[in-house]
């Protein structure tokens, strides 16, 4: 027997016929002789519906109130897969993030866990009941609602899995594992068995949307089973945990792509000490995430300095950037937000030399030109025209070797 | 400085215009120098939503999980309400039931509230906030969430007014006030200044929905100030309180009407004793609830016995009878359902005797046959087909003088 964590998002239970199905998931589970602890995020649209309502009445919400209002959601949807899993005669209870204590800080709209006490779900599943735990909500010391902001349900899954010392957590989403490439832009991409945890929290941070970030790093700090699987289709999923478990480490695991980024360019800029954190500083202030960083020392003791931001603050970025370049007396300001980035990751590369020389002379034997590179122990990033993604991506696939699946059944 | 409680229902919050609206109304008490502590219920239309959802999983739902989804709609609530006055300057915090320790037994659905620790609401009110609470629920000794049942925010307001000792719990309502009769069926009826908790009572169990009963209680065992004023237009209401504020005690508060009921009549039943428990017993076993009993003992030792039934029951309650009648030996079973409960109220009644003849004069002076009669202390209400409804009803408001208002002003 062993203690199984579900996680099932929004669009898994965004109708009734759906939570009916994840019942029905939830006692197969159970009748192959395991615990189960459901943790399930609000029907898909009711955030919507509850932000639209609060910002007709202001656009600048409580944060507290906000989470009073928006804690709503998971608690309407514990309320109705218990109801489902009765229906179907399996005897269950459902908790708010509350009722079992998982405790937060006060930094209410994304605040993060400090403790959960396991000791009354333990109880209930001692008892022989499916637990169902609403996801994103906690409470600070005070019993203030608070939640975990985007994603939060799938760190709540972790961290419940963590706390109960669970053999597995399972996040069950619309895609049916973690793939070699995205699978709508290279035909032949394979589900991975595995990948660590690592691999994963690159794959995430480059774009691969399939699971927080979050709940990645959660699952790497307390050791945690990770897998993901489809709501909607039987599989195995990928399988996420520390390299040990691999046989052999695969030397690559996948090519990610993300096309969500802008490149900002300041030219002519005189090198002087302390003059990144003069460009960087004011785009920080403004809440401007900023991804790779590349500068470039040029002969007549000035200097080129190139950023990417989420192509969503690529305007007030270059604004920003306009009026620093005067204040530094920088030459001139560039931009671009029809880049891609694509990236290649895996943890083989650590023990593997010329990972990147592959990759970049693949890509230029296909006449694709790298316009920015950014590489870490298990990744190197290139940036690229738009233009070249699909190209970029199915090359990279093939130079690899990741079609043929053997990369994949050897990182089992 | 008084402290005052105010209460509004779904209608009043049951758009994000209304909620500002009662936003203005919370703000313009606290500027007259009051502690404000607002009570409110889901938006109206909500908790249909919700048990649609529930209803369409399950026939049955669970009791606990079907009181962890329906509360789900009072803290939107809150928690818009506390946005809307946030959004208007004015500082305030919402509590779940939970929150403020409305504790209560854990009869789910139906709970009836233990205790509420009104420490926590002091501390905020003493901060010069508006404290805003969900109506309508608690939690019991464990944790679980509870229901208070149908009219719960009534008493969620009144619990919360005697836990604080408030001033004065007002109930904001779609009427301004209660009315010496239905102003739909009397004209010249009149607004009652004040009324006693006893009249207030046997008013609302008559069918005068202004309150829940159950609040009303509760107002007169811990000795609540309660006002029932309008949501929609400004005015003083009626106060219901306890009769020693009255300088000098009404002879007639008010004529109620009631045409929820339906009569059933078991004829020729032979009177032997239990005769009454076995005619009720399927009846009470069946969840039916029994308003007026009326028994005749006829000349050749067989009864005739006559009752009422809330109007939705009337067919059930009619084939159950038919069952009892023949194992029995009754000889006939006849029912009714267009017929209506007509009642006068009034303290005064206790020291003026002749109230009843008066009232069975005036009925019988316009040719309504009476067709049950029941009476109490405060109280005297009969039966009589549905068709005299309105002229029943004006014609005790005459005879009693209610329309003159010069009871009303004496009742202050």
């Amino acid at each position: 027997m062993a203690l199984i964590v579900q996680k099932y998002g929004g669009t898994s239970v965004g109708t009734v016929e759906r939570i009916q199905a994840v019942a029905d998931k939830v006692i197969e589970t159970k009748k192959q002789g395991h615990q189960v602890v459901v943790v399930v995020s609000a029907m898909s649209g009711e955030t919507d519906r509850l932000l639209s309502l609060a910002n007709n009445i202001t656009q600048t919400p409580t944060p507290r109130e906000l989470d009073v209002l928006l804690s709503t959601g998971e608690q309407a949807t514990i309320a109705l897969l218990s109801m489902a899993l009765e229906e179907k005669g399996q005897a269950a209870v459902s908790y708010t993030g509350g009722q079992v204590h998982i405790r937060t800080d006060n930094e209410h709209n994304k605040a993060r866990i400090v403790d959960i006490d396991g000791a009354r779900v333990h109880k209930q599943l001692n008892d022989g009941k499916i637990v169902v735990i609403a996801g994103f909500q906690g409470v600070d010391e005070d019993g203030n609602i608070t939640t975990l902001g985007r994603g939060g349900s799938d760190t709540t899954a972790v961290a419940m899995a963590a706390a109960l010392k669970a053999d597995e957590c399972r996040i069950y989403t619309d895609v049916d594992g973690v793939y070699t490439a995205d699978p709508r832009v290279v035909e032949d991409a394979q589900r991975l068995v595995s990948i660590t945890y690592e691999e994963m929290l690159e794959m995430a941070s480059l774009g691969s949307k399939v699971l927080q970030i979050r709940s990645v790093e959660f699952a790497r700090k307390y050791n945690v089973n990770l897998r993901v699987l489809s709501s909607f289709k039987d599989g195995p999923g990928t399988l996420i945990t520390d390299e040990d478990e691999n046989m052999e480490a695969a030397l690559i695991s996948g090519i990610a792509h993300n096309k969500d980024e802008a490149k900002l360019t300041i030219v002519g800029v005189p090198d002087n000490p302390g003059i990144a954190s003069k460009i960087l500083g004011p785009i920080a202030d403004a809440n401007i995430e900023v991804d790779m960083i590349v500068q470039n020392v040029g002969v007549d003791n000035s200097t080129d300095f190139t950023f990417t931001v989420n192509r969503t603050d690529y305007d007030r970025a270059l604004s920003i950037l306009q009026k620093t370049a005067k204040s530094i007396k920088a030459k001139d300001v560039s931009g671009d937000n029809k880049i891609v980035k694509i990236s290649v990751v895996g943890v083989g590369m650590r023990s593997h030399a010329g990972i990147a020389s592959t990759m970049f002379k693949a890509l230029a034997d296909e006449g694709i030109n790298i316009q920015m590179i950014s590489t870490s122990e298990i990744k190197v990033s290139v940036v690229v025209a738009e233009k070249y993604l699909e190209l970029g991506v199915r090359t990279l696939h093939t130079t690899f070797g990741l079609e043929n699946g053997a990369i994949t059944e050897s990182n089992k």
